[in-house]
């Protein structure tokens, strides 16, 4: 693993990068479309390099539950089993044992859960977690970590980043004795600046190959998001990526890249569009409404997606009414190609020093 | 429009014809996959471009419903509207209007129903219906028809083909107003031999560019069905194409394309492949059977399609699993693929006088 960055804004703390893996050089800042359960939803591998993906997610937790480890090993990885060579960032499905198992337990040992698909018991360890993705054969893995929600109490939070931080030092270990593409660590710590800093430190002090600031985007406020991050973000070393989880809208992701940020994935694209949501360079546009039913125009008339270039607003409009799946595949293949032509964009105004005119000019479009 | 026969099998009855319409030529005998609502269920446009379908079917009544044609004569025609700029053939929709739609009242004069969607009352008479496939711009037109099920006596049978008679007959003096596309006729007649010869024989008078044989695969047992198309199929003209609508698994199609029908159409790929059916050269395959957990292997080993080239059982069966769209559109793509080659084949076996042997080794080998 390589990483570089080739230009840094004059104007804010953006920066352009080049993250070289065993199966391909992606161009940060980026965005992974999220594949759960090895499908970005609704969009077939190869939509997905037409839209200029460069790298997907998907998730340890879900395809340990199902279709199970063996199936997918003896699929030759996951990358064989669903057909996409480039690189594929494996979440360790932690936030998912969190937010979705039945009866978890907690334990410095690692997490006791049901499945959330059959109600089964299942431990597991950091270790565990570590080997399921290499099983997967990840080129980018992520370590168990322990995300609160929020509000959570000082010493809630506290607890939590003493247990990520353990459970970060054995996944290295773990990690070590294969070194299987790369790994990062996962900075915790709520809303509160000294278990921010304590946690990326205690981070750094283990070494990883990148570093994502988990824990946002649990239920706070914006702007105390914002505040976290811009704080925070002083303490991840510069010369490796950083990578937010699970943001976000368009908005927050410029937001972010102008504070250092480099990688991002959200469900947003694939969930907006099955419920006919199109982010479009004028914001967001329901395609249900009764005002497009004759509306010739495409979804976004400055983009040069195939949805746009073969589908009106007011055809879209009809296989939603019509309960068409089609129209769920085309406003999910426009959205997840709308969010990484907006990083393309973003990437060129970096490299030319005009990234803040570029965020303001999006942010005032989009009101 | 044009129709040549350029082959005629030397051990059956099939034969290979080229016809010619204003937005192309097609090679008979053919599969139309069948776009109810303006969409072939869960595929696009190109898909079904790459899979080699030449003409697809729209449905009249369910258009003229929702979106309306007011909607669609805005966009340019159908055409336009979903993006499709090869042939198109529309169903009337009096089938759907006599099993969908509510308190139908059917007199000379057409068709009083309720929209199965709203409960508004319409009346279509065979010359609005003519002029509806008009507007949405199709290729072939079909005029209303009275479709009687199964088992109907001979007194109900008798009654429809009358009226399918003089509604044919009013069809074409509206269709002879614009000449837009071609006008087929459709003959009823139930499983009465002496009705269905009335019947084509009254449609022969007036006159069509294509003749269709209505009322089969309406719930009558298979021998039935094919005595009855055995002994109809006589008095429909050789040199114009004959179509069977509605037709269906392909043991079916490749026993009609043996008795001379040229055009078919039906919902089955599609339909069976969002619940996972899959059609292949050694029969039907049930993707979510446990079987196939681990399972390597394509769909049909013998298949080029884009599905059986880059996925496996295993994944499929997968994605079926886990609810996830891409399972329904890999395995209707196959299907559509599938029933597309196996025309393919069929006009080659045809045009190389072995379509017999070509028929019975498919029926041996999906037994």
């Amino acid at each position: 693993m390589d990483f570089k960055i080739i230009h840094k804004d004059t104007h804010s703390r953006a920066r352009c990068g080049l993250l070289t893996l065993e199966r391909g050089t992606i161009e940060t800042p980026i965005f992974m479309p999220v594949g759960t359960q090895g499908s970005v939803k609704s969009l077939s591998p190869q939509e997905l390099d037409e839209c200029g993906a460069q790298i997907i997610l998907g998730n340890a937790y879900h395809l340990y539950l199902r279709p199970g480890l063996q199936i997918i090993e003896e699929s030759g990885g996951l990358h064989k089993f669903i057909s996409w060579p480039k690189p594929i960032l494996t979440d360790s499905g932690g936030y998912q044992i969190f937010s979705l198992a039945l009866l978890r337990k907690v334990k410095d040992e690692g997490v006791l859960f049901q499945s959330h698909l059959d109600g089964a018991r299942h431990l597991l360890t950091p270790e565990d977690v570590v080997r399921i993705q290499n099983v997967l054969g990840s080129d980018i893995s992520m370590p168990l970590d322990e995300c609160v929600s929020y509000p959570a109490s000082f010493e809630q939070a506290q607890k939590a980043v003493e247990r990520t931080t353990l459970w970060a030092l054995r996944s290295k270990k773990e990690f070590e004795k294969r070194k299987q593409g790369i790994l990062f660590g996962i900075a915790q710590g709520s809303t509160y600046k000294d278990l921010r800093k304590r946690s990326i430190n205690e981070l750094l002090e283990i070494g990883f190959d990148g570093y994502a600031i988990g824990g946002l985007s649990v239920g706070e406020p914006q702007d105390l998001r914002y505040n976290i991050l811009h704080f925070a973000i002083d303490d991840f070393p510069s010369g490796s990526p950083r990578y937010m989880m699970g943001v976000g809208l368009p908005e927050d992701i410029l937001e972010a890249v102008s504070m250092g940020v480099d990688m991002f994935d959200c469900v947003v694209p694939t969930r907006y569009g099955r419920n006919g949501t199109a982010f479009t360079s004028q914001g967001k546009l329901t395609v249900r409404n009764g005002e497009f039913a004759h509306d010739q125009r495409p979804l976004d008339e400055k983009c040069g997606c195939t949805c746009c270039r073969n589908f009106s607003r007011a055809y879209l409009r009809h296989l939603f009414n019509a309960g068409e799946i089609l129209g769920i595949r085309l406003v999910s293949y426009h959205n997840i190609y709308f969010f990484l032509h907006l990083m393309r964009e973003a990437r060129l105004a970096i490299r030319e020093d005009r990234f803040s005119a570029f965020k303001e000019n999006f942010m005032a479009r989009c009101e």
